[in-house]
């Protein structure tokens, strides 16, 4: 099954367009866990495991593996997702960018060594550096388009002839770089107008939502804004407000509950 | 030693603006390395060893690293890069960019975790993206602005208000982000007249330029619109062209001799 019938399957079947992102910070883990070689993965699957029914995706973010020697224990986690939760697509979070002889590389490292079932990229380098990820037919390329963060205006928000850079970014991915059907773009939960602009370019294409939770995003504006007529095309991610939603022994369950809520607080406005 | 210091030294005591970049392909490998599990170390070691005195940097490409589960040879590369050849410093090329919180982590990957003295760092995130790499006062940050592929123009030769998006970036980078001295901009050598404009535009900051070589940009061209008065501010990179120079035993020979010569070419026209 491609990476987008498995994420259509995932929408319907866990009626979920919530996406839960696995940022694991040490840090941050409940005492019970700390000092434990696999912590890591430990955590993360506990968090997996307690949310698996609320989802339409994972998200791991590699920088915080990568940040401790940990690539094991993600490898480890995505085979757990893969093999005890089946049709849950997992979208690794690495925002790769680079020239087509080392954009096989990255494509490699995500699609063969982890066994993501898509990848973000950043689209900066332009469609020779995209299309090493596309050669996979059933992989997933979730583009940059216009990022959550202050900076994110820097250059995304610049006017490249009558529109922004994050517009022009839909359009290409829309109408030129996506001839496979394998593109997504990443749209921040913290502008809902732009979400609507994107939306309007791309027509159904999935778009990967960051910002609610944590981030301050509103959820009622980000579903009204990018959802497509069918009441899906979204995959909106919250990532701190449900790992560390509890501190203790129970933080499974604590994030089960937020999870919940925030399921049902997306679905109230699909 | 901040990175910019060890950079100019080592432009001056090696007489040298070459960088050797070390992109290890398993399957070009000589003969008697195939097999080995720490073939891909041995093989960049032994270039490393090989050129040390010829060059003003090192370029690791993590991707082929990362695509065959090498990053302990990466460490342990680096490692003797500072151990055998103190002064040399290593440019981590790994085009991270994200968020502020993830940006941290991938800054502890760079600098604590592979001890690299720069990270190549992709720009479309903007300046806060940015800024976690800056925290480390004695790294480099090297800035895709201009690079070498051909879809880099999609994007970077887009008309900002009367200039190019890749110039933007410069200006970015020179006039509101470099306020500690720690950026460098990625321009590549397939467009020598946009090297002379962001030249123009940055003054003094490094200049990280792929794409002599086996990508076929011109030397002679690139020195003349990259150099700085003193005739330094470049890292005229090449990776292919050296580390396959020569297929048999001695490849590290051919690689010096190659090496030698680029060397020897770029500082014709400085």
């Amino acid at each position: 099954m491609t990476f987008t019938e498995q994420l259509a399957a995932a929408w319907q079947n866990n009626d979920s367009l919530l996406c839960v992102g696995l940022d694991p910070d040490p840090a941050k883990f409940p005492a019970h866990l700390k000092g434990r070689d696999d912590a890591i993965f430990e955590f993360c699957k506990t968090i997996v495991d307690a949310t698996a029914d609320l989802v339409c995706s994972f998200k791991p973010q590699i920088a915080y593996f990568a940040a401790r020697r940990a690539e094991d224990q993600l490898e480890a986690l995505i085979a757990h997702i893969h093999e005890r939760h089946p049709g849950i697509p997992v979208i690794l979070d690495a925002k790769r960018g680079d020239i087509g002889s080392t954009a096989e590389q990255y494509a490699v490292e995500a699609f063969e060594r982890f066994r993501a079932d898509a990848v973000t990229v950043n689209p900066y380098m332009g469609r020779d550096s995209v299309e090493p990820y596309l050669a996979f037919p059933d992989k997933g390329v979730i583009l940059l388009c216009r990022t959550s963060n202050a900076g994110g205006s820097d250059l995304q928000f610049l006017d490249v002839g009558g529109e922004k850079l994050y517009e022009r970014v839909a359009r290409l991915a829309a109408e030129q770089w996506n001839t496979t059907g394998q593109i997504g773009l990443v749209v921040g939960a913290t502008f809902p107008a732009e979400i609507a602009r994107v939306r309007a370019i791309v027509g159904e294409m999935p778009l990967l939502v960051p910002g609610i939770g944590a981030q301050g995003g509103d959820i009622e504006a980000t579903v009204k804004a990018g959802r497509t007529a069918a009441g899906t095309g979204l995959m909106i991610n919250s990532s701190r407000a449900i790992l560390y939603a509890g501190q203790g022994e129970d933080f499974a369950s604590a994030a089960r509950r937020v999870a919940e809520e925030t399921r049902s607080a997306i679905n109230l406005h699909r």
